[in-house]
């Protein structure tokens, strides 16, 4: 039986639209803040509430599916066979928290390895961007265009500043140099948006050293729509299941980011 | 007779308003980019335009008023004496080009040299950031609440990446040393954006080696109603006139920022 990806596409946005309205009723009220690994990597009590609904929706509405969150609720996974919803409740919890503005849900939908359904939602901004693998990708149902090239030094890269002087980033000076060569340098705090403007056409690539899956599951699927490239610093797959390094952009960039810039073995 | 700012912001508004109608009607058409003093530096004949709109609009309601644009379009100015309008028609004009988002059409209204009316339009979020000396500021009519302060290892800064990188940059080491010590780094190509995001508390400070009063003017009037502060790097009072160093942010973090960063004579 084949698996009829417009349905499950049309409950995940209604899901990812209810979830948006918990959401902003959320911030009408104080915010727990908690922080995980270090001081900066803040997570809060709406991102876990927003995972556990987005778990039980799938949980009820498809039994058979497997999901990997960014708070855990669920088992970890080791593979992507079957159906993987992969999600970040709240992507750019920073802005979250600061800015009450810029963050983003962002629900990916893979099928044996391969991504079917990427949703990103601006949740203040009200714009979704929406694709399915094969039917093009969308903001709001308006469908973007296959990405025009331009020189790199032409280009404009999304790339959080931070990067460039902690020591212990190995792409240090790669990226500086990176930096120096491109026309400008965007960074909007939340990864699956930044992916998603790559899509867009409103960023021409975009750089970090260390994502999670849940950060980049759904933009890929928007990437692959409008034929932009995503791999790690070295131009391997990403495996949707570790972090690891992460650039996306145009074809022809990608691959020069890639070639001159990080792709050497450190 | 004293002057009805409400009845001349009220102006402001409408010219505002309608001067988006025609840059977004622009969009329709393909852009005619031509450089200024380096390749990055881009103007439109679209900047041109709305710039001479507001300068026709201005002369023909308040023939005494004075004006200062990015494009040139009137006298060079040698004062703030009487009523000075300071506007940039597309301040961001590479994301104007790029990405079609994410860019303002700033517009301050000076009288003796002291900020009375302030408008920053993000065109395409349909977001006016708007005040009025000593009436608050606002966005969309809602009104901005006083800035509460957050320890600067806290703080989320605005600062284009290019600035760490730039080798004839004298605050180049100090930047680094700030960018190592904030909680993070955002960047959104529009200054103008980026001082009226301090001022609703989107950032907490904002950096620029270099901008143009018209690119700060109307930003400024926003802060000020907020308590926000702006100088150059050494603390001083911007002039408004010529070109400079900008630092803006809550008032201990301005300091903090001035004191501990950039403020050294270089």
């Amino acid at each position: 039986m084949s698996v009829d990806w417009l349905e499950i596409e049309k409950k995940a946005k209604a899901w990812t639209y209810e979830a948006a309205s918990l959401v902003k009723k959320s911030l009408a009220n104080p915010i727990h803040i908690e922080s995980k690994s270090n001081p900066n990597d803040l997570v809060t009590e709406v991102d876990k509430a927003i995972e556990s609904f987005f778990y039980h929706k799938i949980q009820g509405e498809f039994p058979e599916h497997f999901f990997l969150g960014e708070e855990g609720t669920a088992e970890d996974l080791d593979s992507l066979n079957g159906t993987v919803w992969i999600i970040d409740p709240i992507d750019g919890t920073m802005n979250f928290v600061h800015q009450k503005y810029n963050f983003a849900i962002s629900v990916g939908v893979y099928h044996e390895g391969k991504g079917m359904i990427g949703l990103v939602y601006d949740v203040m901004n009200d714009e979704l961007f929406h694709a399915i693998r094969g039917h093009g990708a969308y903001i709001n149902n308006e469908e973007l265009v296959p990405v025009k090239e331009r020189p790199l030094n032409e280009s404009i890269i999304g790339l959080n500043a931070k990067w460039l002087v902690e020591e212990k980033n190995p792409y240090k000076n790669p990226l500086k140099a990176l930096v120096r060569d491109v026309r400008s340098i965007r960074s909007y705090g939340s990864a699956a948006l930044e992916i998603a403007y790559v899509a867009a056409d409103r960023l021409d690539g975009y750089i970090s050293v260390r994502l999670s899956p849940w950060d980049y599951a759904a933009g890929i699927v928007l990437l692959e729509e409008v034929g932009c490239k995503a791999s790690t610093f070295h131009g391997e797959s990403l495996d949707f299941l570790t972090p690891s390094s992460v650039i996306v952009g145009k074809p022809q960039l990608h691959k020069e980011m890639v070639s001159t810039y990080v792709g050497e073995e450190l």
